[in-house]
């Protein structure tokens, strides 16, 4: 055990603007045995979201932000290969918080035993992980989508907009997606059943939001902020709800945040905005995994993974979320 | 009947910032007779409202702009002195929409009959009127406050935030009020019974915030929007609620209006902002005024007029409450 080594990336420098190699130190260090109630874990997939930006931040927010000289947080799906707690045997495959490194050491506890079989495992950290739970509980818990109601997803082709239109569908409503390009924008009606899809780089946004909801946006689900929340904030329907998941436009900003300047149409419109993180809504996560689960096997609910291969290529691969480079969930190859 | 004058103001430009009187017309014409239906109101008292600084852009929103060359749309309060509606009796005391003219000709079903005897008139304009429905409805049913919870008012000493802080104690909460200046700081402590009470003119608003709200803001009446609403969003706590009434500090504003930068901080307190208008909850208006009437026949709700004479001061009158020169409900006093 003690001659395994472990690949890990650690965050060094708060990072100004988009992420650079030189805010991560790429160091290599001898695997630790795991301890009581401990077991290890060799990484198999990493999720690479927008969120583990803001925790770079040296700033109060729903987690603290990662100490520099730590290992950078990230989901990741792997492997037990050694098991000091009876939860977890051996050749388990387990979902966690395991870092952005080879191998991790954690508390059983907090890891999520997956069944390999049923999903291919990059899956798990998509459609079938926080990203399709945070699509579930922004829009089902957050908004309250009423059949027949138009909701609108900006970020529509990522791995939780690509979900959250979807679940929309199943629940009767129709969906409309912002995304970025012509492919993605295919993608959103031809394979995931939107109604409707919105080019942000080249439609004139107004125009096409007032096309595809005539009677104005019932519920948004928002993973961008900036000028496109500004945007649907003007054509609301009555009592609309919006659900703040992120603003992936603001992540990188060396400016303050831009503000919604149209938050007063809250009042004209008599609506909402709510935020959340999706571990608020920890307790129902084993209900809300087992629905997902039924919705993808029934085919009723798609997914997409972009996978890039090779953790040294951790710091380039990140940027590509806020490139909108990235076509589907982002994941970072680690091992077979 | 016909030989009545009436001295009215009209809106004759869209203003630019602060109103001047060079965007009004102050205009005499002739009283007309009532139709069927329709009785003629001589203008006691009317209400000067933030709000109607909106009314006069050219932009769509929750009631359609006051036309160019139009009577300015205003609250009033005043005794029918002609009726040709059975509904209403020459003698009686009625408010409703008069506009700011010393005789109105109106439908009998646009006019609430008030009871002369039980308040001063000048209080059927605020915290028996509008602003008392605002500060009940915005308060109640927007952010359904609980016993024990920390509610926090800006404009506190304003018409609507007033009775916000007022009604807040009466549900068992702790209030906490913003305003400008000494004298309305030790107003709200002292006669309104605010719990604490913070000057934005004197006092660091960031931390006298965190002095007076250790726990966090649970409910936040917004009045004002701007660098306020912007402080309170970094020290919600968990699962608060905004509700977002005004924002008189952006209503003269010749760019953008100041979007909420930590608007994010909805996300990591999982907490919401919602809009409203008062009359969006006109269907309850009755049951309302009768819970606000016992509370003020009770005296757990105080209330304060700031009365000036002459209709020909309109202009500048409106202007107090974008200066903070106003001490309570503004009214205009029109005739005795």
């Amino acid at each position: 055990m003690s001659t395994l080594e472990n690949r890990q990336w650690k965050l060094v420098a708060r990072p100004s603007g988009m992420v650079k190699r030189t805010d991560f130190e790429f160091a290599t260090e001898p695997v630790r045995e795991p301890g009581a109630g401990e077991v290890l874990v060799k990484t198999q997939y990493l999720s690479l979201d927008p969120a583990m930006r803001g925790w770079m931040n040296d700033v109060r927010s729903y987690v603290p932000p990662v100490g520099l000289g730590d290992v950078m947080r990230a989901g990741g799906i792997g492997q037990v290969i050694a098991s000091n707690d009876p939860s977890l045997a051996v050749g388990d495959t387990v979902n966690g918080g395991t870092g952005i490194q080879e191998y991790a050491v954690m508390n059983a506890k907090w890891l999520t035993k997956v069944d390999p079989t049923f999903a291919p495992l990059p899956r798990y950290l998509g459609a079938l992980g926080m990203p399709g739970l945070t699509a579930y509980f922004g829009l089902l818990s957050v908004c309250e989508p009423k059949e027949g109601e138009t909701v609108v997803v900006s970020g529509a082709a990522g791995a939780v907009g690509s979900v959250t239109g979807q679940i929309a569908k199943i629940k009767g409503c129709r969906a409309v997606g912002i995304a970025g390009g012509q492919d993605k924008c295919k993608y959103l009606i031809d394979e995931l059943g939107y109604d409707a899809a919105i080019d942000y780089k080249a439609d004139d946004v107004r125009k096409a939001l007032r096309a595809a909801c005539p009677d104005g946006v019932d519920v948004y689900f928002d993973n961008v902020g900036g000028d496109i929340l500004d945007l649907v904030l003007t054509q609301l329907a009555r009592n609309a709800r919006i659900s703040i998941c992120g603003a992936i436009s603001q992540y990188n900003n060396t400016e303050p945040t831009q503000g919604p300047a149209n938050y007063l149409s809250l009042l004209v419109f008599h609506a909402r905005m709510e935020g959340f993180v999706v571990s608020d809504y920890a307790a129902q996560f084993p209900e809300a995994r087992k629905e997902l689960a039924v919705w993808i096997g029934e085919g009723q609910l798609k997914a997409r993974e972009h996978i890039v291969d090779g953790i040294e290529t951790f710091p380039e691969t990140f940027q590509m979320l806020f490139n909108g480079q990235n076509f589907g969930k982002l994941v970072l190859k680690v091992a077979e």
